[in-house]
């Protein structure tokens, strides 16, 4: 299968345009350090640190380590 | 259908893992301010600004506008 390429350049507007394509194929994104209101949500459903996938299933995917939630809360 | 959801911070392993999204659903990244033995591809593809999805048809989807490809040529 020939596969698609995204050309880009680092700009915001190639940042924006890419979180924009992870938003089409049904992923939300949720930058916790800046909706800090999310935090419990996040802590409910298991996330210990980021980045982290929660599955539609409930279950949490920690893709490597960034960031412990301890680190996030501040 | 509830959808996945991708809880980040903005940090580098946060902003990797995303980009290792992207992959795994078939789309190639392509920085081509810094791959830029990848410009004349582009350019031959119909890439005249960038952000810009190239698609498996070969169709050139420019979504917004970042740069044009002379200010990536700088």
């Amino acid at each position: 299968m020939k596969k698609a390429i995204f050309y880009h350049a680092g700009c915001p507007v190639c940042i924006s345009a890419e979180h924009e394509i992870i938003s089409l194929i049904g992923v939300e994104r949720v930058h916790i350090g800046e909706e800090r209101t999310r935090i419990s949500e996040a802590e409910d459903a298991g996330v210990a640190s980021v980045p982290a996938l929660l599955t539609p299933n409930g279950q949490v995917l920690h893709l490597n380590f960034g960031a412990s939630m301890e680190a996030v809360k501040g």
